[in-house]
């Protein structure tokens, strides 16, 4: 069953405050998370506040309607999702990026590059993880470092051999990401996997706002500059397939993140570059380069 | 500073208990887990038993000596580590094995081998992580599902940019890991990341144990078959370089697990299978295949 409650984009900023996004800005709901069970040893395996969304969702509207607007770019904005389990990412998801890919020495390394029914999934480190607020703090400079602007799902529920009819079920809302790249001829796990090299934001929409994730635009400006702009529906294997062939390896916890893949376009940043990053019905986020 | 408290092998049983392993058997220590600190949201990255080890182990043989031993093989042995925030691996970072990788195309699917400078390390999910009493079990059995025996070094403290002159301070303890992995094209963080495909343990045994984690015999027998019989000395990265490279690419976090790469003599196992894995100085586990 999908979470139903309207249309909503959950944030967090500044010292781990959570709070409901409109037109209007951030209306601060912290108080909801009184309401998660307490945790002891071991912690679990899912991510504690997106495994109680559900239950937390009917009552942010009326928390929210006690606080006062504050403007979105008055906050720092964390990751939506603060304890993800597993961060998982498709490569080679959009056909025009395979054939770059292949095109550029600088990207694939001399590494053979498949399309993702061959090159399968790969992991990101879940220390990885900042929000678009925190910034990007670039290591081996020696090296090419690239942003990849992705589409974003969020596991809502448990999920063990779910079949692609049945995984819209399990997602609890939709991020923008960016799968910050070194590139070099290691294992995606490690390039991809430097702290602040997975960006999460700018905030959790839920599945009403996004009936179909096949049908989104996204792009990415660094500088002013356009350099990744395209469409969910250029999509390999679109997101309930990606949801059914990793639950078919792992089982898929509350709060694990897939990175859909991302399309044509890559490139280099450096020290200095600000990124800004859209994705339709979802919003943008501004990220620093350091 | 590394722990310093006296040879120790630490163990997590049954139901989340905590117990101190002699040859007399297990001594339960639970109760010392009511010192942990509590946990809110957001959760640490770290685990909190591994992070308060150092306050922990003074306790420890005071509450051993008011505990009964417990038969070893009267418990279901869990992972002694519960939470790692992220499960790195070392792939051929044996010559032998990088050398049957490449001549096997049982292993190597096609794909580019390379030794360990150039593959970089890569990720487990950390939802992969079971203790040897829970057994191994296999998915996707049209595939050959191998063994792989491998010395795992458990993190004990935060360490970024540390030197492999400094690495050995970061160390909490010694596990026997096993990398168990689908052979096929895509990428490792996915075929060696189903379930259970990452047993740790029998126990987490403390450095006053092992002076040099480059002097440890270890093998692996498949229903009492030799199939892996080999040396530490031959390992390409040792322990204290796998840490320093690992910590130039993100931070490690006390818990986080690095498995050091498996030697030559990896095989396949089949449900019904029995392997016993062991390592010097650290002591042996029974795994069932299902």
């Amino acid at each position: 069953m999908p979470l139903k409650c309207g249309v909503m984009r959950i944030c967090r900023f500044d010292d781990n405050r959570v709070g409901i996004v409109s037109g209007e800005g951030i209306r601060d709901v912290t108080a909801v998370l009184d309401r998660l069970p307490q945790v002891t040893y071991p912690l679990p395996r899912h991510d504690p506040f997106i495994a109680a969304l559900r239950d937390l969702l009917p009552e942010m509207p009326a928390a929210a309607r006690r606080a006062s607007p504050i403007p979105v770019d008055q906050v720092r904005l964390l990751s939506p999702v603060a304890n993800p389990g597993k961060i998982i990412a498709a490569p080679v998801n959009y056909k025009k990026h395979l054939e770059e890919a292949l095109a550029d020495k600088g990207i694939h390394h001399g590494n053979l590059v498949s399309e993702i029914h061959k090159a399968g999934m790969f992991l990101k480190a879940p220390s990885s993880l900042v929000g678009p607020g925190e910034g990007v703090k670039l290591v081996h400079l020696d090296r090419r470092n690239d942003h990849e602007v992705e589409l974003a799902v969020v596991i809502g529920r448990k999920a063990r051999n779910v079949s692609a009819a049945e995984a819209p079920g399990c997602i609890a809302g939709y991020c923008i990401g960016l799968d910050m790249t070194i590139r070099g001829p290691e294992e995606r796990s490690l390039r991809k996997s430097p702290d602040s090299y997975c960006v999460l934001g700018p905030w959790l929409t839920t599945p009403d706002e996004i009936p179909d994730p096949g049908q989104l635009a996204l792009s990415i400006k660094v500088n002013g500059e356009t350099r990744q702009d395209a469409h969910t529906s250029d999509l390999i294997l679109k997101v309930p397939e990606l949801i059914a062939w990793g639950s078919s390896f792992y089982t898929l916890y509350p709060g694990d993140v897939l990175l859909t893949g991302t399309p044509q376009g890559v490139g280099p940043v450096r020290p200095g570059d600000m990124m800004l990053a859209s994705i339709e019905r979802i919003g943008s986020m501004r990220v620093e380069v350091t």
